[in-house]
This record gives structure tokens, sequence and C-alpha cells, in this order.
């Protein structure tokens, strides 16, 4: 990407001034939303408002049209009805304003030809006025290091991960996930029908952005595949990338036309051309969240090889299934450190496999420590999960309240060992449960350590981590 | 199975009377559990203890000896060390007890010569006394109806459900999800190692069980494969059966072969032949209760054909996905309800597909009822799905706190029509969204309605449902 397209997309992702276009004068609307979010996040930028009828809204001066702003506003935000965009469009070139959002819906993803040609107009429209266009029918943008949140969790929080997607829903849900789980976002776009910008082109922007340490994506379609592995493949190397994929099914892309207006095109494809390039591909939102969390916390792990402490009998079975069947491995305890835990668990000792069943530990920092302590400088291991029961009502022993900043303390000072990772299940809609789990995950996360709702969740991340360096060894990269 | 045993085994999960055999003198241990579980439980049989050490636990007397007992009690629960088990089976036999639950670890799941030894001579012991013998290594039974909870989630909800399971972790785990899912359960066992009773013969007691509607298991092996699936076959014809596998992988099976002292057996042949009796195979505990809650719950299908109402469209590409992957099928409007459907929803007029993202019927419960009797009236659609976004932070839109029961009102009052369910999803980490998602789906399935988390979970329950009902047409069974 060149100088200059840089420049201006730094402007679309932190713009010093922006313009609302076809805010509603009642109450209602996509714009007043805008606004409402802008001034929640403490937008810091000049913000500017646009509708024919002017006047005041919430205190602010309205312009009657593009022209008549005071400048070239670095961002305008279209969201008028489909049957005024081009003539906007024009106002914006115009005007000599480079970055649009357009959040206005009604082009291809009607499955009309006219809905097809006044996409296929807009595109000529912002190709002619060297438009950044953003969209159309989509939310548009979400930076929290500029306050530029139109959507999304408010307050946010910054982060390495950006997020890239045609869906608007679930970027809004992935606001959350990167607030909740603390690893926060550097970018999020919801980019829709992808007629200019597709997310090519954020990709190649994101490349050299150096907020950005990993990114994750919700794709329907690209629009140059070639092009879109080409860039994927480079960036991939220096920030490790992760593709969820939807419309894989001939439903599935119908319900992609209608969303987006685009072809998914044929799943196998896909998935061979990602497998190939060493791209991490998700299966869920969650999925793409907890590897970004794994991306963003852990140090690369050496190699496959997974210890799992906890889990009980049959946890530890259908775990061991999860692990192998994902390229995991999970080799039992030997020599020196089969022998040292045996005689730290004498319980262990008999059976000395992997997962080690030793809940005790959970109840005991230093004997946790002592455990830990071994697995990380047994060069047999390369990644540890922990699987941490919390104390259900049903079971007899209460928790010590002061075991768990400890136990926390000394994970955070091993943090650079090897990876290691909480899992922490409430499932079964038991509300104390759940609150207690989140509350004990929240923990985990704020000393760094990620921590997940289920050992399926946590193996896929690590199972990602694990192929991204044994394809990009930290060393060579 | 015939009548004699079928009466003892009757005894087996609602004794008159128990005898808890090697009770500890000190508070720890488990037989001190099982007394506080069973006492918690209001369990109305009579307790007998036994140690060695006679004298008197928590007010009760102790009995030096199974010999001293005054009566043969219908269930003697065994937690002695391993080496004490066979001079303990021979009492039981001396006492004419015929049901005995062996807590006790120690035996094959060693992976010893002495382990094996000591087991076959536990089976032959009991074969040789006409023991029923649940065990060992086990938790043994749950069965909120006659108050025997020995452990799990107490108060336990009696319901539909009988789960059995080699691992008592699971099983505690699965008492918890009957409960607070509301659909409960009438017989829950932990079998461990299967020596002498083996899931077989619980299920065929489970045959002729009047409380028992559904069974799932959660399973590492069966001892006779043929007989197993001769069984299941006959029996799913009547209840639905989920089996849960454990022990897919090799490391799977070496970790089942540690806890159960089984042989998991190859993965496929499983596979293959619970395909072929159309038994429902699960991955999980999630989807052993998600599925139970379907069968217990809905009427049967006519079809696969789902309509599905919310999502947004991000999700109702990935949903669209999910859902013919499983095998259903998502057929879009047409014809009358395509019509008044589009007049109701005028947004979603020009689309007319399938998700019908009309998040507004959540606002109105008049509107979410039109559009529904439109949707059980239309023969294009056999069943029916909700995606019940709730409230988020981050949106604008409040809930009516008056709407949702009128929208269950209408909801419970329709159950017969056609299978429907609701999705409520609150991933996240999100506290708040988490406990609202938790009660908003305790409503759901208070007023009969299963509630799930995420719809891939409620698509695998009603695929499941949609392939029984394919295999055992309500009509003809």
């Amino acid at each position: 990407m060149d100088k200059e397209s840089r420049a201006v997309f730094d402007r679309m992702f932190a713009p010093q001034s922006l313009a609302i276009v076809g805010i509603s004068k009642s109450e209602a609307g996509i714009g007043r939303f805008f606004l409402a979010n802008l001034e929640r996040a403490g937008y810091r930028g000049r913000i500017f408002l646009v509708n024919r009828d002017a006047g005041e809204i919430m205190g602010r001066p309205v312009y009657p049209d593009i022209a008549a702003l005071p400048e070239a506003v670095d961002l305008a935000i279209l969201c008028v009805p489909a049957r005024f965009v081009l003539s906007l469009l024009e106002e914006c070139r115009g005007k000599g304003i480079r970055n649009v959002h357009l959040f206005t819906s009604g082009f291809k993803e009607l499955g009309t030809p006219e809905g097809r040609e006044l996409e296929n107009k807009v595109r000529e429209e912002a190709l002619r006025g060297r438009l950044n266009l953003m969209g159309p029918n989509c939310m548009g943008s979400y930076v929290p290091a500029s306050g530029l949140m139109l959507f999304g969790q408010i307050p946010g929080t910054p982060g390495g991960l950006a997020f890239l997607s045609q869906s608007g829903s679930l970027t809004q849900r992935m606001t959350e996930h990167a607030h909740f789980l603390g690893f926060g976002l550097s970018k999020a776009v919801s980019f829709g029908n992808a007629t200019v910008l597709d997310s090519t082109e954020y990709l190649e922007y994101l490349e050299e952005d150096n907020d950005t340490k990993a990114v994750g994506f919700y794709l329907e379609s690209v629009k140059d595949g070639r092009r879109f592995l080409e860039v994927a493949e480079r960036v991939n190397r220096r920030k490790p990338l992760v593709v969820w994929k939807g419309g894989k099914t001939s439903i599935g892309a119908r319900a992609a036309a209608s969303h987006t207006g685009t072809l998914a095109g044929e799943d196998r494809v896909w998935e061979h051309a990602l497998r190939q390039i060493g791209v991490a591909r998700a299966d869920s939102l969650e999925e793409v969240a907890a590897t970004a969390l794994a991306f963003l916390r852990l140090p690369p792990p050496r190699g496959r090889r997974l210890f799992i402490l906890g889990g009980g009998g049959g946890n530890s079975v259908f775990y061991a299934d999860i692990c192998l069947e994902l390229g995991l491995e999970i080799p039992p305890l030997t020599g020196n450190t089969r022998e040292r835990i045996s005689a730290l668990v004498p319980a262990v000792g008999s059976f000395a496999l992997n997962p080690v069943d030793a809940w005790q530990s959970f109840h005991d920092p230093d004997l946790l420590a002592r455990m830990l302590d071994l697995v990380f400088d047994d060069p047999a291991y390369d990644m540890i999960i922990l699987d941490r029961l919390i104390h259900r009502r049903v079971y007899a022993t209460p928790e010590n309240p002061k075991n768990i900043p400890l136990s926390l303390d000394y994970l955070k000072r091993n943090r650079g060992r090897k990876p290691l990772v909480a899992v922490v299940d409430g499932f079964g809609d038991d509300l104390i449960l759940a609150s207690e789990a989140i509350q004990l995950r929240r923990l985990f996360n704020e000393a760094g350590i990620p921590a997940y709702p289920s050992l399926p969740l946590a193996a896929r991340a690590l199972a990602h981590l694990v192929h991204y360096y044994e394809k990009h060894s930290p060393t060579t990269r």
C-alpha cells in the first residue's frame, strides 16, 4: 500500500473530524444512534451533522448539505435512503472528502437487477472520486483508541486484535468478547457488501498498523480470491490471521447472498487454500476470540505436546479424544517428573497418565507451583492446560479465598516459560455456578492467563497456535 | 429381564433400607459424604452404618459388621479399602443381601496384574452370591424420586431421563443439567468398571421402568457389544437413547483404561453400529442434556424442515450452514406465509428468506403470535427455532418486561402444534448478559419450551429428534 493511501486510511480510523449525513431530526434512526455512541465514547474530533432541514440536533448545528460543511471532513458517514447515495458521493468528491462509510442498505443484497445496478453505479462514482468507500450495508468502524465507536461495547478496550467482518451484529459481538476477555481491539470493521474496499484492502493497511498484532475475520466472500490469498499469506507471516468463513453450504451461501449480496464460493476451495498458506480457520466467533486470546497472550510453543492438569476421570478420557483429534499430543508422565509428581500426589502415582487428575493442587497453591515447576522444566511438554474445576455447591470442599490470588501470582510470574491456559467450565444454567465461573475466568484473564469456558475451545486455540508456529518459527520469521 | 431380577433392581433404586459399610469415624471420607447427602435429600428409608469399631456416628448406632445388621438391607454400599472387599461380599451373601454398590477403587483400572486378579475374584464372588453388583470404582445411584441421592444436585428434580455413566463426575454434572434445565432424572447411575452389571443390564431394567422416557449414556466400553446393541435397538424403539462415547482415540482409550479399566473399542465400529440401529450419538454432556430436553418436551416433528426466526444477518448465514450440515432443511418463505409475513414486517418482505431476521417480533408479543401462527399452519415447515436475542447493553432498545410473559403464554398454549425451541445466547463473559440469558432460558424452560445457549446445540438436538422419528414413526411404534 502506498504512502498516500495509507495516510487516507489513517484518517479513516482516527478521524480528526467526521460528518453524519442524513441524521434524523426525530429521536429515531441510526444517525442518532451513531452520534449518541460517539458522545458516550468520548470521541474528541469534530462532529458535523448534515440534514436537508438545517437547524439543530442535540445542541449541535445542522448543515443543509455536504458543500456547506466548514471543512473536508476525514470521514463522512452516510445514512440516507439508497436513492440519495449517488448524488451524495458526488458531493463528497466535490468537497474533497476521501473516506466514506456508507451505512445505507438496499443494493446488491436485495437480489434484484435494480439493486445490482445501483451498487455498480456507487462503485463507479466512488472510483471516480477516489473514495475510500466502506460498505454499503454496514455498521462501519469501531476503534477504541481513537474513540471512534459508532456501535459496539462502550467503553471499549484497545488491544492487539483487528477484526474484519461482513456482519455488523458479529462485529458487535466481537467488541463484547474483546472487552470482557480483556484482549481488546485495535480496529474492528463491519464492511458489508465490500463494493470498493474489500477485506484485502483493509488487511493491506493492517499489515503496517503498529497497533494490530493479529487479525480475525468473518467473511462471506472475497472479490478477488487470488489477491486475498497473496496478501493473507504475506501478512500471516508477521501477524497471525484467523478466518471464520460463513456460507459454507448452499443454504448458507443463499443467506450470504441476501445478507451482503456476495457469492460465498466453494467451501472446499477455501479450506484447501487457507490450509496451504497456513492460515487458521475457525468455526465460530467464540473460536476467533479464543484464538486471538492465545496469540496475543502466550509465548510461542516449541511443539505440540500438552500437559493437562485436572479434569476428573470421565473428562480426562473425553479431553484426550478432543486434543488428539486436533493434532495435539498428550504424552504420559515419565522419569523425574513422574517420580516427583507421584511423590507429591500419591493418588496420581499409580496412574501417572496425562491428563493428570490432581484436583488437590487447586486447593493448595504451593502444591500447584511445585507440580507446574516440574512440568515447566520437563522438555517432554510444550504447553499446559489447567482444568480448574470450581467449587460446586454439591461438593463438600469449600474454596479458601486466599488460594486463588496466590496461585494467580505464581502463574503470572511464570507466564513466559511455556504457553499455559486455564479452563473454567460453568455450563448447565446454574446461575451461581455460571457467575462464579465468569468471575474466576476474569481473574485469570486479568493476570494475563487466557481462560476459556470449555476444554474443546481451549484446545482449538492451542492447536491454532501450534500449527502457526510450526509453519512460522518465531526465530526465522 | 425376569420378574425376580426386576424386583431386586426395584429395591436397588428405591431401597427401604441401606447400609453404609466402612463409614469413617472421623469427619472425612466418602461414607460420611454419602450419609450427609442422604440426610440432606430427605431419604426416608432406614439407614444403617457399619464400622469395625462400633459406637455412634452423627447420632446413629454403628454395627461392627454386616452379620450384626438387624435386617438384610435392600442396598449395601461398600466404601472400604480394596483388600477388604472380598470378605465383605461374602458377608453380604451370608446375610441375604442382593444389591451392592461397590464404591471402592483399586482394581482393573490400576493396570496391574494384581488389580485385574482382584477384580476377577470380586466378579466370581458376586456371581456366587447372586449379587447385583454396581461398580467397583463408582459413585453409584442418584434417584430423586426415592431420595436416594448419594451425590449430585440436591434437592434433585425427578423427571424422564435415565442416565447411565461410567464416570462419576459426569454423572454429577448431569444431575446439575437435569435440575437447572428442569427436565429431571428418573435414575442416574455411575457404574464405573462394570464388573458385573454393565450398561446393558441397567438398560434392560429401564426398558420397563415407567418413570424413564429416554436414556442418556456416557460410555467408555461395553463388555458384550453384540448384546448391548441388541438391547439398545429394542429399547430405542420405545424410548429414545442418546449415547456419548468416550475413548474415541488411542489416547482417549488409554485414559479410559486407566479410568475404568476397560477397552474402548474401535470408534468407527461404534459409529457404524449406532447409526445402523438408529441410536443418537452425542459428542458432549451438553449435547446429551440438550437432546434429552428435546425428546422429553417436544411433539414428534413430521419432517426435517426448519423455520428460524431471528439471528441477524451474519448469524443467519452461519446458522444455515450449521443446520444444513446436520441434515436439516431451511426452506425459504413461499405463498401465503411469505405474503403475510412480508405485510407484517416490511423489512423482511424484500428478502423473504429463512432464517427470517424479524427481531421486531421479540418486542411485540402480538406480532410474534401472528407470525408464528402462520408458520404453525404452513405445511412447508416442521419445526421452529426462535433465536431470541436479549437486550444488550450496547443496543438502544430497552426490553419491556411485560412482553416476555405475554410471549411465553402464547408459546405455552401452542406447544403441541409443532416442535419449537428457543436459543438465548449469552456467551462472551459479560456477567450481566450471561445472567440475563440464564434467567431468560429458565423462563422458557419453565414454560415447557426447551431453551438452549447456542444455535448449534439447538440444531443438534432437533436433528437427533428428526432422525429418531424418521426411523421410529410415532404412529407405527
